[in-house]
């Protein structure tokens, strides 16, 4: 198989607005009247509605996983990925990205309107959990027509998500993609999504959550957490290979007292200043505090297998071994439930010194799995409604 | 051998100050007219001044290794191994210990006084490099009455000190112990260190370094470094059996918004907020700076073998299994190096799951391998000095 970089882009894609006017119900009890979901579909819907794939974005992605927004130079995060004749093959699936509540690239979170009060919501916006998300998926599964979702796809995060869909609602997809996640955080993973949160609220234009409204914004806070993510998302392997020890600025040979920058510093603070334009903080508590509390079997009474019982789907999980964030025995975990719950898994180690980014990075037999699997998921549709027209 | 608790405490010790009028050239091409140090140490120097040991420490460290200031509850940071009877026997050893330039216990640093201007260091305190703390090391055993080191210790950042011993005063020690180190920095290692330079330099508290002369100190900015420094001293494993996901507040059943914290939370919070009560920001800038910079075989072609040519000394190297800051592979560097350099050397791999902390800390396995290499240099010292008597 060859490099996605031969294959074809989706070209020009535009976002879509809904607003859900069914009430939702979140997990910490609060009721949101209606919501705003920002989303992107790319190829086209079959005649039995069964070739949809849910794209399920991790802490900061968004809605726009593939394909050009008029004038952007770069594509969408997942571009490598999903297209016609890509791993998540848009000339075979439709393929539906939404940005999640909570969030900050359109649908309704800390920095949209709050529709009860007319005022922004930042802080104030409710505690979430990955089963929110579900629900809020569900109701745009329900809003485009889809009864059961080929399959549910996502990294870190969205892997989390397309787990929960598999207990919340196992009738409703046939197959859960898990690339590089967990089922639930170690006390480690925790402490780094602290710190992020920590150096966000000790940041004084945070102001206890309100800074919208004073119109400031946090951008060292969020440029820290965002710096310390980027080093939990990367290996030690690949900063030795990218970065070394090499300088950016100064020497050390010349014994003068001028300033000695290394590479590595001078990409890690480019890196938190580039999101902290971009990203919300209220966004990035929210959501860190989201993994945080993902406990897949939390309601089963501590059981993964139990849990697991309840799912119907068929599953591919993938890992990648230099990932120090969710490491592959993170993946043999879930692997292991599945097993022992008696379900139907592949399990996909990719050998990958990019370490947690490398579910979003070009790799070669990562894209051979994950196409293979796709690729038989669309062969059954297409069996299948080749079936149906044979007995009609 | 019995576990430290068993041993006998040096109990009460009291530091004691010394300024060296000899001028002292940096690295960075800046002289210190004198400076103060401070140091303390335990046990008595024998006849011919044959028994002194070094004791090095690392970023956070000082002069107090063992025993009890007057009126403390806790002892020294190393006392598990010094006292009489210990790993590195008082009864045995002449054992110094002291505050290096730089730091902020009472030796020369950002704290103190510039003799030059009468004011306050501060930030312009000079950059320093591992060798500068050798070089006022070398003015300290002078001020002793010391020739030869029987030996130069130290874990983690004092590890490189005496390595740099070794190759800059090789006729000065007759043994180095290097302890959870490494002959250099890894991109992983700058950057953990970089984004806590810039969570202190973010603070608004920090005054661009002037915090004391505005009477101020940037205590977010240093509690969220040292947090993060805490994790990477860490073990995963041990975090994870420490803390889990035990939760310290709230509760995920109630559906109700009161917040969750977990105990991990909890703790590093507590942590930060500690050491920035008790350390200097700039300091630890300073000081992480020392850390990033050193590089053993810099001024050798970069080649370690050629750098190890120099070194007299007989060598203890020791490492943790669960220490990822400066990893047991990064020991073995140290170790084939010095092979390949024909040296005389021991390695401990010692199996722990406390991380880099786990220097610090009681392990009978380690305890063994530090109590039986140094009473093999007790024993060495005796025999000379029976032999020299002999003689006369």
């Amino acid at each position: 198989m060859s490099g996605s970089s031969l294959k074809n882009s989706i070209g020009l894609v535009s976002p879509q607005t809904v607003v859900m006017r069914e009430p939702l119900t979140l997990a910490c009890g609060i009721m949101l009247s209606s919501h705003t979901l920002v989303f992107e579909t790319y190829g086209q819907l079959n005649a039995d509605n069964s070739n949809a794939i849910l794209i399920c974005h991790a802490l900061s992605g968004s809605h726009h996983a593939a394909g050009f927004h008029e004038g952007d130079s770069s594509p969408g995060w997942w571009d490598s990925y999903i297209g016609p004749g890509k791993a998540i093959d848009s000339s075979r699936f439709f393929i539906v990205s939404l940005n999640n509540i909570g969030s900050c690239f359109g649908s309704s979170g800390p920095t949209s309107i709050n529709p009860d009060t007319g005022e922004v919501w930042g802080a104030s916006f409710p505690s979430l959990r990955a089963r929110d998300w579900v629900e809020s998926q569900r109701l745009l599964m329900e809003h485009l027509g889809i009864e059961v979702w080929a399959a549910v796809i996502g990294g870190s995060l969205g892997g989390m998500q397309a787990m929960r869909w598999s207990l919340e609602h196992p009738e409703k997809l046939l197959n859960a993609v898990v690339i590089a996640s967990a089922m639930k955080l170690s006390a480690q993973n925790i402490a780094f999504n602290e710190i992020a949160r920590r150096a966000i609220k000790s940041d004084p234009d945070y102001c206890d959550g309100d800074y919208l409204q004073q119109e400031k914004a946090p951008l060292h806070g969020l440029a820290l957490a965002r710096m310390l993510g980027h080093v939990t998302y990367l290996s030690d392997e690949l900063m030795g290979q990218k970065f070394g020890r090499e300088l950016r600025s100064g020497t050390f040979s010349t014994e003068k007292t001028q300033p000695i920058e290394f590479q590595i510093e001078s990409y890690l603070n480019y890196q938190g200043d580039k999101f902290s334009d971009s990203f919300d903080a209220n966004s990035y508590i929210l959501i860190t505090k989201m993994l945080d509390y993902f406990d897949l079997a939390r309601q089963y009474q501590g059981n993964p297998v139990k849990a697991f019982g309840h799912a119907q789907c068929k599953f591919l999980v993938i890992s990648f071994s230099s990932d120090w964030r969710f490491a592959p025995s993170r993946s043999r975990e879930i692997v292991h439930a599945l097993i022992s719950a008696g379900k139907d898994v592949s399990y996909a180690a990719i050998e990958s010194d990019m370490g947690h980014d490398a579910f979003l990075l070009p790799n070669n037999r990562y894209e051979d799995a994950l196409a293979s699997y796709l690729s038989r998921v669309a062969d059954g549709l297409d069996a299948s409604i080749q079936a149906e027209g044979d007995q009609t």
